[in-house]
Order: C-alpha cells, then sequence, then structure tokens
C-alpha cells in the first residue's frame, strides 16, 4: 500500500496569547463560559468530544471527563496553551464553582438552553450572551492561514488526479470515493465537509449528496470539495463539462465565473459583506438568473466551514485582514441543471491572495 | 478502479407513522419544535444543514432554506414522510407564526439558548423543555435495525480486509485509510465517526486519534471503527496484539471479554442500565483494574453514534426491545497501553442480538 506515514509538517500552533486576548473583550466582573468544540480547540488546542472552558481575568481553565486525562494535558502543551486542566466527572457543576464573577457570558448560538439553565441555577449568577470568539476567530494568524492553504492544495491536487475518471462511465460515488482517498494520500486528516458530486439533473440541487448516477456526455458535472489539516478546512467547487459545452452551458459557467471575478475584485479590508454580494449578485441578476443563486456569496472557513464572516445580503460584518473566505456563486435551474465557482481567499492588508489553485477549464 | 456504484438496497423507509407517535405524547394545546438536525431526519427524512421542524395536534411542517427546495420535498417523499414543506428566509420567524398554541416544548439539551430567546420573543408563548424524541428514537424500527446491521457488516468486513496490514510496518494513519477505503467500498456512505488506530503506548486513550506512529512486535493495538449507512451507525471496538502476547496483555485481554460478557448475559428488556453497568464494572474490579475503566459500559447508536440510552453508572434508563446498544468496557493504563472490547446489540423482546460479527482473536 501507498504510505502516507509522513504528513504534513507545521510550524508548531502557538496559542499562549489568545487567552489575553478574549480577556481584553471582558469587563473584570466578568467570565466566559465556553462550550462548543471549535471554540475550545481554537482556545486551547483540545479536540475531545467534551470538554468546557472557563476564563476570567485570573483563571483559565478546560475541563474535560476521564477520558482525555492523557491526551487533554498533551494537547495544551502541544498547542502552547496557558490553560489549566481540570479532569471531571460533572463539567457543569465544576465550572459553576470556578465562576465567581458577577456576570457569565456565554455564546448563546452554540450553548444549548439546558446548560444555560443549569449554570443559572447552580451560581445564581446572571447570563449575557456575547461572542467574542466569533470575532476573534474570524481573522486568522498565520500558523492557521500556513494549515488552510495547506489543506486547499490538498483538495487542488486529489481533483487533478481525479478528473481523468469521469470520461470512464463511473457513478458520483465513485468519484466522490477516488477523491476522498487521494485527500488522504496527499497527508489531510479527512474531509472538510461530505464531498459534493452532483451530475447532471444532479446539479441542480446545491448540495447534493454523491449517488449511484454514472456521469454521461453531455453532463454538467459539480465537485465541491475540501480537505481538513491539523484541524483547519479548505472548500472549493469545479464544475466541469463531459464533452463540448452547449452554448447555454458556455453561458451559465461564463457568467458565474464573471460574478466570481467582480467579486474578488472587491476583497480588500473594510468592504462590507452585503456589497460584496450585492455586487457578485448584480452580474448573474444582468444576465437574467438572479432568482437562480439561491444562496450567499460566500462564508468564512477555519476550524468550522462555516463561520465569520458571512457573505451574503443580511451580513453586517465586513472584510478584515487574515480572514479567509470563499467566494462561490452558482445558479441552479430545477430539474435540470447547475453551476458554481468557489475559491477560498485569504484577506490581506491590500487586497486578497487565492488559496485554491486547481485551474478553471471546465471540459473534462 | 473498483466500482461500488450498485450500493446496498434497503426496504423503503416508512415515517408516516412517526409525526402521530410523537403527538400522542403532547398535550392538545402544545406544539413541538425540532431543531436538532438527527431529530429533524428521523421525523421527516430530510438531511439538509438547515432545518426547523413544527408539530401540533394539527400542523407537521419542515421549513428549511432555498438551497433545499428540490432536495427537501424529494427527501420527504422517498421517507414516506407526511410533512408539508416550507421554504424558508427566515426559519424562526415563519416557524414562529406557525405557533399559537399555549407552550412550545423544545429540546433544552439540543436548542441553542437564541433560539429559545428568538421564539419566545416572537411568540409571546411559554417554552418548555422536553424530549419526546429522545426515548422515540432510542426503540428501533425494523428498517433502522436493517441499516445498523448492514453498518456493522460493512465495518466487520472492512476489518477483516485490514488485519493483514498490522504485521506490515505501516503506521496508525495508513491502516485508518485503508480501513476507512474499505468502508466506502463494501457499500457506506462513510465512517460513523472518526475512526481510531492507537498502537502501543497511543492505546491508552481511549479517544486516540491515528498518528504516524508505525506498528512494531509487541504492541496492543485498538481499532474503533463504524460504518454509516443510509444515515445510521455502527461502533465495534477490537483489540489486537502484534506477535505473541505477554502474559499481562493476555490477562488484561481475557479481563475485559470477560466483563463484556457478563454484560451481554444481562441484556433483556427492563434490565436497568446503571445496574448492567454496575455488573460489567464489577468483573473489572475483581481483578484489580476497576480505576482504570475510565468511562461507561456502553450507548445506544442510531442517526446518531451517541444516543439514548446511556449505560453508565447515573443512568436512570432501563433497556427496552428495539435498542441498539454498544457494550464497550474497556481500561486504560498511563504511558503504557490500553485494552477494548466493543460489540453493537439490539434488544429483542427475549434478550439481544450480537449485530457485530467480527472475531475477538486478538492475535494479528
Amino acid at each position: 500500500m501507498k504510505s502516507s506515514s509522513t504528513g504534513p509538517s507545521f510550524s508548531p500552533l502557538d496559542l499562549s496569547a489568545r487567552p489575553d486576548k478574549v480577556r481584553s473583550m471582558l469587563f473584570e466582573s466578568q467570565s466566559l463560559v465556553v462550550t462548543d468544540p471549535s471554540n475550545v480547540q481554537w482556545l486551547t488546542g483540545f479536540t475531545g468530544s467534551n470538554a468546557i472552558v472557563y476564563l476570567d481575568h485570573e483563571r483559565f481553565v478546560l475541563l474535560t471527563d476521564q477520558r482525555y486525562q492523557e491526551q487533554g494535558p498533551l494537547e495544551i502543551r502541544e498547542a502552547q496553551s496557558p490553560a489549566e486542566i481540570s479532569i471531571s466527572k460533572n463539567l457543569i457543576e465544576d465550572v459553576s464553582k470556578l465562576a465567581k464573577t458577577e456576570i457569565i457570558n456565554v455564546d448563546a448560538n452554540s450553548v444549548s438552553w439546558e446548560t444555560v439553565n443549569q449554570l443559572r441555577e447552580r451560581t445564581g449568577t446572571e447570563l449575557i450572551s456575547s461572542s467574542p470568539l466569533k470575532t476573534l476567530r474570524a481573522q486568522k494568524d498565520q500558523f492557521e492561514v500556513e494549515r488552510i492553504s495547506f489543506a486547499a492544495k490538498v483538495a487542488d491536487k486529489a481533483l487533478t488526479d481525479t478528473v481523468p475518471l469521469f470520461s470512464e462511465n463511473v457513478s458520483e460515488m465513485d468519484v466522490a470515493a477516488f477523491l476522498d482517498n487521494k485527500i488522504r494520500e496527499y497527508g489531510a486528516a479527512g474531509n472538510a465537509y461530505k464531498t459534493i458530486v452532483a451530475s447532471g439533473v444532479n446539479s441542480s440541487k446545491p448540495h447534493a449528496l454523491p449517488t449511484t448516477r454514472r456521469i454521461v456526455q453531455g453532463d454538467l458535472l459539480i465537485v465541491d470539495v475540501g480537505a481538513v489539516v491539523d484541524g483547519y478546512r479548505s472548500d472549493m467547487t469545479r464544475t466541469f463539462v463531459i464533452g463540448e459545452p452547449s452554448k447555454i452551458q458556455q453561458e451559465y459557467l461564463t457568467t458565474v465565473l464573471e460574478a466570481q471575478e467582480e467579486a474578488v475584485r472587491s476583497l480588500e479590508p473594510d468592504m462590507p459583506c452585503a456589497e460584496l454580494d450585492r455586487r457578485c449578485r448584480s452580474k448573474i441578476e444582468e444576465a437574467g438568473w438572479g432568482e437562480s443563486f439561491i444562496h450567499g456569496t460566500g462564508h468564512g472557513v477555519g476550524l468550522d466551514i462555516h463561520e465569520s464572516p458571512a457573505i451574503n445580503g443580511r451580513s453586517e460584518e465586513k472584510l478584515m485582514p487574515g480572514m479567509v473566505v470563499t467566494i462561490e456563486p452558482g445558479i441552479y435551474f430545477t430539474d435540470t441543471c447547475g453551476v458554481r465557482w468557489e475559491d477560498l481567499y485569504e484577506i490581506t492588508e491590500t487586497g486578497a491572495r487565492r488559496l485554491t489553485l486547481s485551474a478553471k477549464s471546465p471540459q473534462a
């Protein structure tokens, strides 16, 4: 068998400054209780399935259970996190004992109602919703960009190897299996999300899962694939035509590509995300297909496949240096077909850098 | 390439009776709002990433967004679910318009605090926590058991193919990649969870992720792997010895196996899960390793890898026919090694049926 044992090697993560970044957004008399697994990982480096982080201006504690009594301290040390670790039989009970502040902050979008009720009951303290980590996580540091960029390259290479299959009477499931295997061969831990391989009529569903349908001449074929490397994800989409594109297929492909290019020209710090969405959408509206662009223009990517910022008409966020975002316009015609182009960009001080390097020559 | 295009074929799901089962647990003046994706899938067959289900004694509505305008109706129809579908730009706003009952039930363990606050504000209605789906989902019907059983067989076959690698100087990551690929070849959509391949000292961490460590003579090797088939999951663990087991390795393996067998003898309807855990644990305590059994005896498996019932000392649940549970005692010695055996069982009217069929001959 082919060995992937070497794996990628990166500059080691250094999370030592993160707790103080969060503290700078917390009043003196307040604490933060973190339950979302990606937030826990961002703060401490810990990847286990059961954890709570407690942070105030004095303490910074990762609570987890006995199953992680070895893995917990190890991951914290490797990530250079200053977190203390507490092995607990009842995380909520133990975090409540730590929370001596006047107010506890939690992220209402990720914390469960049950956790809120229990914290309130056990501490007698006021809980408020705030999400300092959402903002902080949106701007990646060099260690994070390095990993996301590597994940993007893995997906690029895996897709390049997969394209020759398309003309070989394979099914969508065959293509997805081959592609996902290649992603691991190139050093990723796995897929960033369920790979989409949607051919012919299936391409009209933006989130189609691979079926047993075989790819045939004349199909449009959407492949949406990402890798996960050291916890960080990538995200890209390519649309292929099997054989010569028809006139209308070519128009779809060109229109969506032009919409993407319009958005990419606008990528720079301080650009409002809603305005970015509007500019991208306007190109598709001009072609008369505005109704068929049935999702947002893009989203942030990092430890989660969808994170801040949201790039859609309702977004109140702005681009900032260090953000890593997708630009992914698409159009979908019920029971007929769809087209989507998606690239990953890092926002820089002056503009943006493309992290997805796969070609956009649709003919397979 | 090897084709997996045919895929498994099952009796079609029939979810038509499920809404009325839930209604029988709801007062006349109450409604249920469901946000957990697995609960949504169990009720309607819908697998998309963004959905809310509303159920009262008159209406049964799946709300999702425009990206799923094709996939939503299709999946509902295929699952024979009587759900109406509502394509919505703001799910919370639209579900609030539906909720005309005196009381809205939500599952506090899965609903976010933000969703609770918005529902309360928009409806002016009292929210209470209840989890009728937790209980209902625990007892599987024949269609569900068929899928879980198939997923277990896929993992059995994939593991059988993988065992010969262990003596070939491969890394944990190599083994995991090979195994995961086999799981797809045998017709699963993917892994039920991140595969654990933990060799030598790494086996002391119950949730170790595969590393670049190469497997060598004298190692204990824990492989914990499951498949997902049509949404339903399987879960099993085998421990191997590379070469001849030492005396103490043999004692570990035998003790944990005897603890598992003790629990399996107790599998029958009405058995309290806490008592089941106690019986399993007592065998390991008798051997003097009680402190090293650092997790529960098992858990339910279905659409989620961990669902009701919990089989541990704090559980207040009882076994019931149709439950599908793991029995998975393990012992772990820090910086040294670990051993775990895990099988999946269906609780029947009179006892239990083993769904995991892999051999337990540890020597590889």
